[in-house]
């Protein structure tokens, strides 16, 4: 197959290429020659390269948020990268709920991976299949394709590695409870979005359909949201603004019917955010006729029907229109299968090192929302940290000895640094104060006892990552950085000192950075909260939600194409076609 | 359900509404108290109206290019008006294959007909439901909603009408070829262009996975369009782009194996367009490497291979990674069931006549691709016709008496004056001129042998209107421009002279204006053929398709959205995530 190109064809991929591009065409009209020799060098190097030292085999497995950022940031030139993931595009899941009603455009969020590696050196290998079994003993994965038809065989293949990424996120979480997985819609892919907006123009078409009861179109226009967190609140206000915005004009004969409930089984929605956001949030619910039922438990969700309980009511069934259920997160299989493996068979997910390894399993790293930093406890490590304290072998602490070690225990146990600061101590110090209720001089002295008793509240400080697009993303850049300096530190380690061995850790733990939360709540109005407890909330919130999701977008395109739905909705209102 | 609006949603709405509005908030700042009472005074009026004169019942089916421009040129105030449509959307076909690639999304070519038709006085009803009998005994139409779930009984309704305009459109024509509906895509509605873009991007998926071989590699990239006419011909040029301007750079380990074939039956491809254009089209295939397969016949599709007959060859089976079938179109079941009930059993296309009136069917009308207008032969009514110009029964027409009638027997008959005109003759005189060879004076009398015998030939020039957007959308303005001056033209009526009965006709009847055709050829070159055989190839018929294709959009919003597509293809090319 041959490519012509026309002159717009030639001055659209111009526009397309990097910047770097038009700097060679400059270079190269001052100096073909020398350009030419560049190019030479470059590739003869790049030969050279390949040849003396085989690159180690990295697998990736997942194209979320966790394993698009690491191979961002990636130096894939020192790897052979090899991708493998059922999605051959990065999803910002972020705005899954804006496109469940239109807002957004399901292919703004979307880049494909090829896309964001195709200019990066050495580039990557992509698969577009399912891992179905990680082989840790063997150091090989093994998938499937998905799109195996007109194909003969089964469309199965190992890939063997050196080093393995795991990131390839969870599934819904249904509690298992029974009809829901054939009931309800999830909130989790893109195909998700699209079964979501195309069954709320279909209630709506139904329930304008004639020779309906008023109670048949009431039903067909109720919609539930099941679970009261970020993604459950927000859909629901995209939702009602939808709604009140575009569909009441458009359906005026059934635009009374409608209602929207938010069923929750704590005592309030919102509840990782601030109390200030869930009582406004709440208290904006009620005033937008979106029914928030708290302290309710869905037990059973038929095609027609969904049956909840309370404390204090019976069993109470109410028919619905849709139901979106978006309850949390759960392991999937291939990961609850590999955890039996490397002797995980009893946790509920994958608890990684603070280095984000899978411990004992070689070469292997998970990230994202498929696994759980697992946090070491001081308690478990307290006889050696004074014995690595303890230089002088004397059998107890003086205060300098104390001083030498404190930047490595509390970058190993970031819960010291936590502990100290919820009890609004200033030093390490304060801690032997606190202990044994007195003054500490720099004279005294600790033996292991009294260092124990010091410490032994500061486990209680361990804190769970939440499982979110920040903290995907964050892992992801901190591991690509390791695997970039992996040679380099080897020979001179950057991390703590090790407690339990000698010497010093490859690399520094990970610790993550909280930049902040948003939960937009419709009608304009989004709630932030932002580190150091600062609350915003309002329209000021809404242009700052605006600002910081535009710019987060991974490329220039899906920006641009965001920004546009955003002045599209505010000008020509969202979409009502059941497509 | 209560619905409160934030500053910015009130900005967002009032920049939506008409301008009128703007000038009522105007009258209303200067004498609330007037606006007030001419509020009353309209609403006193509706209500007379609507109980002296109980309204006609008008059922429209379909919201293709007829139903939607008839539903949007007629005076909805005169009737009440109910469509029924399995799509609550008016679809922009031309730029179908457009979507198939991403050049344009789906949603920027989809409009909702309730937004389309909320602003007209009177409103209409829409049902979102299938026809699937029309009974015109009872003036009924029986319907099936599609999206009857999660509720009791059947979904079926019945539809009562005093007029019926049937504007179903066709069904894509398989021939009866085995395997077509198993394996092969269409290209008729907005699903189908979200299936071959995801087939289309499985192919290069599958394509690149491990452990291949080359021939494998090579089948899964073959793509097969059937059918040489305008759809496929644009199909394989969008893809052509797509892979050369796009997927070329994502996947340039397979990109070499990329083959696209056209499968045509006739010796050509465009065969109704201009042979300049047929021979450019050909010659640029050619040059990109499209496989143009003249003379053969397509006589079966498996899920592997798709196999074809030619007069020259044994057949032959060649496999496939995706099949696009376009060969024209076929008749819907419901309509060849209504077809039997009107006693057109033997014909292959439901006829009307030239008012779009289907014959022997009280109120009902037929247009767009579910019909084709039977145009009456002039040799059927030459006895008529001479009766009627005859007027002084003499048995013999002066010229002056051929005069007289002469428009009225050119608009009924339009075969005359296209037999005229291809018989470069000036004057309807010319004709009998013609058929005795020698000069006619004014004075010359013609009994009925001689005027039938110049007549002879003239029905030859018949022609049958082509299955096109442009046919469809002229006919159903036609038919709204009757339906608003229905009671007008009872009293006056407007049409040619009845020759087979008294008086005129109510209305003139439907005549196509042909505006041109565009052929995209792919690479920013489009073929236009433009009325009196003008010809125009190249990229500045490219921008002539982009501004026609501009202007034709059914809302401000389509069209903001199909110019800010094309911008984005320009700057950021296509999309090739799977979804």
């Amino acid at each position: 197959m041959r490519f012509s190109a026309s002159f717009l064809d030639r001055a659209s991929q111009a526009i397309r290429r990097r910047p770097t591009i038009s700097k060679l065409i400059v270079i190269c009209a001052l100096s073909s020659g020398g350009v030419l020799a560049y190019a030479d060098a470059k590739s003869d190097h790049d030969f050279e390269t390949s040849e003396l030292t085989r690159k180690k085999k990295l697998v990736v497995l997942g194209t979320g948020w966790a394993g698009t950022s690491f191979l961002r940031n990636l130096d894939t030139s020192q790897y052979d990268v090899q991708v493998v993931s059922p999605r051959n595009y990065f999803l910002f899941t972020p705005l899954l709920p804006s496109v469940t009603c239109g807002t957004v455009e399901p292919r703004s969020i979307v880049e494909p991976i090829r896309k964001i590696m195709h200019k990066k050196v050495g580039g990557i290998k992509f698969w577009e299949a399912e891992c179905y079994k990680i082989d840790p003993t063997n150091k090989k994965v093994l998938c499937c394709s998905n799109i195996w038809t007109n194909m003969d065989g089964s469309g199965e293949f190992a890939v063997d590695y050196d080093y393995l990424v795991i990131a390839l996120g969870a599934k819904p979480n249904t509690f298992n409870t029974p009809g829901v997985v054939e009931n309800c819609h999830f909130l989790k892919e893109i195909e998700d979005t699209q079964r979501i907006r195309r069954s709320v123009m279909n209630c709506f078409e139904r329930a304008s359909l004639p020779e309906l009861s008023e109670e048949d179109r009431r039903k067909n226009l109720h919609f539930v949201i099941v679970g009261g967190g970020p993604t459950g609140v927000e859909f629901a206000a995209e939702l009602h603004d939808f709604v009140s915005e575009d569909l009441a004009k458009l359906y005026p004969t059934v635009k009374d019917l409608v209602k929207i409930s938010v069923i929750e089984a704590g005592d309030h929605i919102l509840t990782m955010f601030d109390k200030r956001i869930t009582e406004f949030a709440e208290e904006k619910f009620q005033r937008d006729g979106i029914d928030v039922k708290t302290n309710f438990r869905v037990v059973k969700v038929s095609d027609k029907a969904i049956t909840m309980t309370s404390a204090s009511s019976r069993e109470i069934s109410v028919p619905y229109g849709m139901v979106v259920w978006s309850t949390g997160i759960g392991t999937r299989p291939v990961i609850l299968d590999f955890m039996k493996q490397v002797g995980q068979a009893d946790r509920r997910v994958l608890a990684t090192d603070e280095w984000l390894r899978v411990p004992n399993c070689d070469g292997v790293y998970a990230l994202g929302d498929c696994a759980t930093i697992s946090q070491r406890k001081v308690m478990e490590d307290i006889s050696a940290i004074f014995r690595v304290a303890d230089k002088d072998d004397s059998g107890t602490l003086t205060v300098k000895e104390i001083k030498d070690v404190l930047d490595d225990i509390c970058e190993r146990y970031p819960q010291v640094e936590l502990y100290l600061k919820s009890k609004q101590m200033k030093d390490f110090i304060d801690l032997f104060k606190d202990a044994n209720s007195n003054a500490v001089k720099e004279s005294k002295e600790l033996n292991i006892e009294e260092f124990k008793k010091a410490l032994a509240d500061v486990d209680s400080r361990v804190k769970m990552l939440p499982a979110t697009a920040q903290v995907a993303a964050q892992q992801g850049n901190y591991l690509a950085k390791c695997f970039n300096k992996m040679k380099i530190c080897e020979e001179n380690p950057e991390g703590p000192l090790r407690m339990r061995g000698s010497g010093r850790h490859r690399f520094h733990p990970f610790r993550y950075r909280h930049f902040g939360q948003f939960a937009p709540l419709g009608g304009e109005q989004t709630a932030a909260q932002l580190p150091g407890d600062w609350v915003s909330i309002g329209h000021s919130s809404q242009w700052l939600w605006y600002s910081v999701y535009a710019s987060k977008q991974v490329s220039w395109r899906t920006r641009f194409l965001v920004v546009s739905d955003w002045m599209r909705r505010f000008i020509h209102g969202r979409d009502s076609s059941c497509i």
